[in-house]
């Protein structure tokens, strides 16, 4: 670090800037510290419309049969099949239909030996009844039908819990619901769902330059990309976020934004070491400033801490930096403390590269690549302000610390910035 | 068909249905029929915030260049790369500090030979610079600057537009945006985007049997599974979802509930063709009924047509029945509507079977599996009324209409249920 002592005040902080980080944490090392203090926030109960891709914070046991009932599980004639045992095309039995089972509207009566009642899937099955003869082996001419073949007993015939049985688990805790879970959860008489509540993300957004999203670029003004971007980051990780700013650089105002509701706090630029970079400044003031500059391409000048008790990320104002630093650390946090799992939310390919990857030694870097014809194109821009490097392209390559880059040909591992859902273009 | 005539009222209907169909279209007839019917729905304009995950309706071009003005892409001195030209360690070069030039802090004067700016990272670069000196090839003590290092003119520097220049198309039409989309459309002063309408959903659940989500199952009475599920899968799917019932099965009711306001109308119940079986009817008699029966398991029941000029899809009442119509044939109109892709929305991975599966020629069959040791085991449970069977596993396999399985060991496509952010429980 160059000593900043006997210097004309006003530079000697941007000079610490200006040389960097005295020393920088591995991606590895702040991690740890970051998983270190992670846990699933408290359960929280919400109706069951709107449980779809939350967290189960408990397991779900079933205190109810499902079905309730014995019901018949095709269409066809509740009969006793002792009675049509030898039916067959060339030995026609007959039966007196007696009445009609249909969904939720039983047959009150019983099935005598002789008599068949009419049985829709799903209905109940009549008492006396023990089998359904499909309606395939029938011939039917009003209130008579024909057995043209036979039935073992309980053929035909679902049983009560054969979808579950009360006392059973449904689902795990942990688990994160899917459409078809929640219609499971429906079926046995959920109403309210206990999850893992929502972290609340409280995104500050500082620097003197920026005109908040939705204004034009004017002048020596810039419109805030990184807030719009991590609004729907978090959004996309379970997050509830909450935008605060453009603020400019003062220390009590940002101190102010980063002390509000939240449960997680991301401060997106300002995360350097000069005078204008007053976020790690306060965490290290008013709380733990655990990491503070990582060895990593870009977004090294990412920090991260704790305040009032709190978790607090800085993020690089640099767009593509701070789009890495989330995805690397923020995110991370955030679908953890949703009980998410922690894993890259990417879809990878393994493919290979139209020419060489280089990349220094000490250092994990965020190549932006592009996918053509089957094989995997660096991106030529790399520069960490430009952000349309990300929309142009179709994922990432990691390459790791000790790893100086791969050769034209090498097989690399692409992480897709796609969705499943978009239409190709 | 069995012939209905001359039979008493009341048993007819219920042969006819109960014998079932008397001719299946297939899976590719049915998807013919519906692809031919399917059209993004017309642009609406979403605030900036809001526009994550939708579908953009127009190219975006961009009226502004990004950055607007030449910018600092280090931080270190703005001088005249000239002055610097065989500064090195040993030869040492001196420049006097006139000033600063700060993010949205511009320094107003002008730089001339023999003197340098300070400058940070995304500042404007002062009149008469032309280069940055970083900071790392620097000395600095005050307002003096030593120049241990050269640059060329140019170097360091961020030029106009070299993010994106005015006139340039950032995103084409059709793009789902992504977080970095939406970072990028702020960044060129976007405040409304142009996106296809997200689809309207009628979800209208029939059945004298079901009860409502949230209540609990008594007596012959189950509860709706459906109505949640399909909420859920239509929002998984960018539509939203409207839901009415359960209703009881009379004709009059369920017109009415069909005819609501609505882009799309999905039935759930009564689609198949007995007399408790409303829906097909009513829509042959007021619209069109293009397609009902589908040679598939399960799902067979299903139809699709058109009523008062809109698409209507009618999704068998047994809840994996319902789950596999939405997902071959509802998602994908809803997905189209909404710009999206008509894909299925589940990852695939390709293993081997662990036990034989075996299909009826003439069938497109919907196998739930499960994934054990890297092996692909078919669920025993295959009826069409066990939802939990597809809680239980991992993904589906499809079975061709002209397979008749799969032998063990056969390597087999899955596709999976499970989200990329669900912990792996």
């Amino acid at each position: 670090m160059v000593a900043a002592g006997g210097r004309i005040s006003g530079f000697a902080m941007s000079d610490v800037r200006m040389k960097g980080f005295a020393r920088r944490s591995t991606v590895a090392q702040a991690l740890a510290w970051l998983d270190s203090h992670l846990r699933p926030l408290p359960e929280q109960t919400v109706p069951l419309a709107q449980a779809y891709g939350r967290v189960l914070a408990r397991p779900i046991v079933s205190d109810v049969n499902v079905p309730g009932f014995t019901r018949a599980m095709m269409d066809g004639y509740a009969i006793r099949a002792s009675d049509v045992q030898g039916a067959g095309p060339y030995s026609r039995l007959t039966l007196r239909v007696i009445g009609c089972s249909l969904p939720g509207r039983p047959f009150a009566g019983t099935v005598q030996s002789g008599t068949a009642v009419r049985i829709m899937t799903g209905a109940p099955l009549p008492a006396g009844a023990d089998a359904v003869l499909p309606a395939e082996l029938t011939e039917c001419s009003g209130e008579r039908v024909e057995a043209v073949g036979d039935v073992g007993p309980g053929k035909h015939v679902g049983k009560i819990g054969e979808d579950i049985v009360a006392g059973q688990q449904v689902l795990p805790a942990g688990r994160m619901l899917r459409p078809q879970d929640v219609g499971l959860l429906s079926s046995i008489g959920v109403a309210e769902v206990p999850v893992v509540r929502s972290p609340r993300v409280r995104i500050v957004i500082t620097g003197n330059e920026l005109l908040p999203a939705g204004a034009r670029p004017e002048g020596y003004r810039i419109v805030d990309a990184n807030g719009p971007m991590l609004q729907a980051l978090v959004a996309r990780d379970g997050g509830v976020p909450e935008l605060i700013g453009p603020l400019s650089d003062q220390p009590e105002i940002i101190l102010d934004a980063m002390r509000g509701p939240a449960d997680v706090v991301l401060v997106s630029g300002g995360s350097s070491v000069g005078e204008e970079d007053c976020a790690p400044l306060l965490v290290r003031q008013h709380g733990q400033l655990a990491i503070h500059g990582i060895a990593m391409r870009p977004s090294s000048p990412t920090g991260m801490g704790l305040l009032d008790g709190r978790l607090v990320l800085l993020l690089p104002g640099n767009p593509v930096s701070c789009l890495c630093a989330y995805d690397f650390f923020a995110g991370r946090a955030i679908r953890a403390m949703g009980g998410r799992t922690t894993n890259w939310p990417y879809r990878r390919v393994r493919l290979p590269l139209a020419r060489k990857i280089v990349s220094a030694i000490g250092s994990t870097d965020y190549h932006r690549v592009r996918l053509v014809d089957g094989s995997v194109q660096p991106l030529a821009v790399s520069g960490a302000s430009i952000l349309s490097s990300t929309t142009r392209a179709d994922g990432f390559v990691i390459v790791p610390e000790d790893c100086e880059g791969f050769p034209p040909g090498a097989e690399v591992e692409v992480l897709l910035y796609d969705d499943l859902q978009a239409a190709s273009v």
